[in-house]
């Protein structure tokens, strides 16, 4: 009650506030203008921060993947524990690459190290195998006070620096020098950081980073956040979701009329899109890139996920590096995380970024820039170094470890198949293989009922459509718009996560509905 | 080689790029102008980022807890490791609150809760307390999958919100909103998200924050990176650093001249000052905050570190309820953290803040905000959850619980004392008793002869005293010019946190630098 007295004050007041939009620089949305409050001794109000004085970049931005959509779905979750009868018994969430969400378990050997790292007792447990000991010695050895509890540098523990070096080098065949890793909270965090740099206008305009449509919403909510430029190309879905550099061309043409674009991002294996790309394609990305002085941001954090026949992956470094000069000078960066791949460890928030020919001047200011964040996690720190130091063969983890490892990996192969198989066998829907990472980005097509329904409720024909499927079968989707997606195309993301069972079921649901749903909308 | 041979061209590259400042709007540093490299076919460079054409804000923000001091020492610590001789054989890390790294020892039972959750096969061992295993099965029952390994919400597992509301609630004596608590990595990731809000200009004024002078640089940082106006109070040094009423006044009055002032934040106890306010003194900052129309930032991550006779801990929060309207309708926020009090978990990054009388629409605004970083460590939620539901009297970890965070409580209390005893003595120094938080901050005298010499070394003068600490002991504190400090006066910051015998130590070695000094300097 008091909550919803003060929302009917806020709006009340937001009225009374006064606005001018004259003052409009650089195209931005981020500027407000209102009259104190303390100014206006008729309406004094106890709140400093009203909905019309707080950043209008902050109002702006949008996280699809935690969108209307999820919070409806916490809702119904709340409402089956509290008995209320509904089509269905549980919600699958269905939204989100949260593996141990859906039922994946956790890696035997990673917990082992993470349990030395925190609990030190378990140094005397006999069970635990001696590699994982010692890479739990190694890690608390780069630890002030031998402890997960100290602070790390910020760019990382040294010696897990190191190893993520070690890992790219054998991966790329590529020296790597540990001096350009920087560990982060998931690769979100030096993602951030990194746009962080390019926060500013040039010369009148506004900053512009080329995101793909479909892309990850993390872009979007940043590129947002910062009151930078979202520079949308579209993704060829036609070519299994690959990039056009023609497409390219005429996405910075255009933007740059109105913005300054910066940066490239390139989310290999893709993400919603489940593409893995093709070095040729790759090595046009990165001529276009020099073209452009555009600088790369490699979203590589899928890459333990390839499922197709013929798909491999390559990371944009060792492409970059082998083309040579000009290209292997490009100053770039790569992300990589342990929420991915077969670990799945989104919670721990562990994750790298590798800052390749970057200006030593430049590479000091955003070590700088992160300093005030203290440090990641040092227990995320810790997961990414079991995950770029694994177990070696003739260790006594090695069988167990990769057993488990090639388990997760050939089960989510089987599940991206089956997934792509039985979108196809929808009637209106057509769905790309699903060669990488962990989601299918169907495309769908609605009847013109369906999509008159969705707007007399006021939603995109594709939230119309996801919101129907959650409250009839529980089923968590995020609609294509939270993506991006070519004007007059619907899709959604599902992740290919359920556990087999589950998805199976998760699927002949799914089914059932989108036979229900044509048949009302015909 | 390759790095200098970069760093050369990056700065030929800067001196030969245009820049204009004509374009200055808002008196604010981070804009940015130079013309596209691409159209410089003559120095066509491969590097997108180069030092003029990043972020003027992240060239600006210094963080001086890990500044030049810092990065020095670390080099120093190295030519240790190599051999090289030194009239000290080890760094003593007095710049950092990181209570681990300084040899205090974590907290049983939080490790035994941690343990449990992210290495579930200690559920079998009999030797951990059934306590601890509760604990762990409520914070795992909390996480999708019972795995830390999920996604949890953005503002942090349900049950360890109700946990943080309920720990609030028998502290103040006044009920606590779950739904107000927000979990989050540290307490400076919340810190930042509440600051992002008010990051837009206003009415062709930039936003305005006080901050106490001296402060801790978390917010100079993140102020000078968000490109808001850092509005500077000074603290009554004469008073044991508290807030005078007539000093407020001044300050938002010269900012509001030039900026929006619109919060202020308040430490305490402070930091790097250790004084613990009154709470008359607190009832005058809610006062003029009110009048003021600002937003309150209570920075109370210190409120277990209270050592002086007669000193208590009163959160914001209370004395603003117990005030009564309209003060106990004002809108604000406090913060905490596992990094200090008596667990000192540093590197595991827990914290949370406790929105309060926030305007739902702001509050849905935040909440959107933080769910593009996906969430805050889940371990570093369950480490604020043991601080916040420790064991109860009767349950079988209390003794052993209770043994040790009296101890580091009383031994801290010890230091605290000794330390600001000891500066006393010292030829020069004068050291307002340490009441609470982790540190002292001494002022000290220079001879004029130190002044020039710092002039001629190109450093502040408490800089150059610090740098000659640093070289000649090993001893390494932030000089006060790192946190502000009234022109003419010369501080340092130095924790309380060397165990009491390396403590006793350092003063030791401390006294002779000093004693020396003077004699050079004389």
């Amino acid at each position: 009650m008091a909550a919803r007295l003060s929302s009917i004050r806020c709006s009340w007041l937001s009225r009374h506030l006064s606005r001018s939009s004259s003052q409009s620089v650089f195209n931005s949305p981020c500027i407000i203008s209102y009259n104190s409050l303390r100014n206006m001794s008729a309406i004094k109000s106890s709140k400093c921060l009203e909905l019309d004085n707080i950043n209008p970049c902050i109002k702006t931005m949008e996280y699809a993947v935690r969108g209307p959509l999820v919070i409806r779905a916490v809702a119904i979750e709340k409402e089956l524990e509290q008995g209320v009868k509904k089509p269905f018994n549980e919600v699958i969430r269905a939204n989100i690459g949260d593996c141990h969400a859906m039922g994946q378990v956790p890696i035997t050997f990673i917990r082992q190290v993470l349990g030395l790292c925190v609990y030190e007792k378990l140094f005397d447990d006999p069970t635990i195998p001696s590699d994982a000991k010692e890479r739990a010695r190694d890690i608390l050895s780069g630890c002030k006070g031998s402890s997960l509890g100290s602070y790390s540098d910020s760019a990382g523990i040294e010696i897990i620096r190191h190893h993520c070096a070690e890992y790219i080098q054998r991966r790329d065949g590529i020296p790597s020098d540990w001096q350009n890793i920087i560990l982060s909270s998931g690769a979100s965090g030096s993602i951030k950081a990194i746009l962080a740099l390019l926060r500013c206008p040039v010369n009148g305009k506004r900053p512009g980073v080329m995101v793909p449509i479909p892309q990850y919403p993390l872009y979007s909510a940043t590129i947002a956040e910062f009151d930078m430029e979202q520079v949308g190309y579209y993704l060829d879905e036609s070519k299994n979701w690959g990039l056009d550099i023609k497409e390219l061309q005429r996405s910075v043409d255009e933007a740059r009329k109105i913005s300054a674009v910066r940066a490239i991002v390139v989310i290999n294996p893709g993400n919603p899109t489940g593409q893995v790309l093709s070095r040729e394609n790759i090595e046009e990305i990165i001529k276009f890139a020099y073209k452009e002085n555009l600088f790369i941001f490699a979203d590589e954090v899928y890459q333990d996920n390839i499922y197709a026949a013929g798909s491999k992956f390559y990371s944009f470094k060792k492409v970059l590096t082998e083309m040579g000069e000009p290209y292997s000078k490009m100053d770039m960066a790569s992300f990589m995380s342990c929420s991915k791949g077969y670990m799945g460890e989104c919670g721990i928030r562990g994750g790298y970024a590798e800052v390749i020919n970057m200006c030593p001047e430049v590479k000091a200011a955003l070590l700088k820039s992160i300093s005030a964040q203290l440090c990641p996690t040092t227990i995320g720190q810790a997961c990414i170094d079991v995950v770029v130091n694994p177990p070696k063969p003739g260790e006594p983890s090695y069988e167990l470890f990769m057993k488990e490892k090639n388990g997760v990996l050939q089960s989510l192969k089987e599940r991206a198949e089956m997934v792509a198989k039985t979108f196809n066998s929808f009637e209106g829907f057509s769905c790309n293989p699903v060669q990488g990472a962990m989601y299918a980005f169907p495309q769908f097509k609605l009847p013109q009922k369906a999509i008159d329904a969705a707007k007399k409720a006021g939603q995109t024909p594709d939230s119309f459509y996801a919101f129907q499927l959650l409250e009839n079968t529980g089923i968590c989707i995020v609609p294509g718009s939270g993506f991006g997606q070519r004007p007059g195309t619907y899709h959604f993301r599902t992740t290919i996560l359920p556990q087999p069972e589950k998805l199976k079921e998760m699927l002949a649901l799914f089914q059932e509905f989108h036979v229900k749903f044509l048949a009302q909308y015909k």
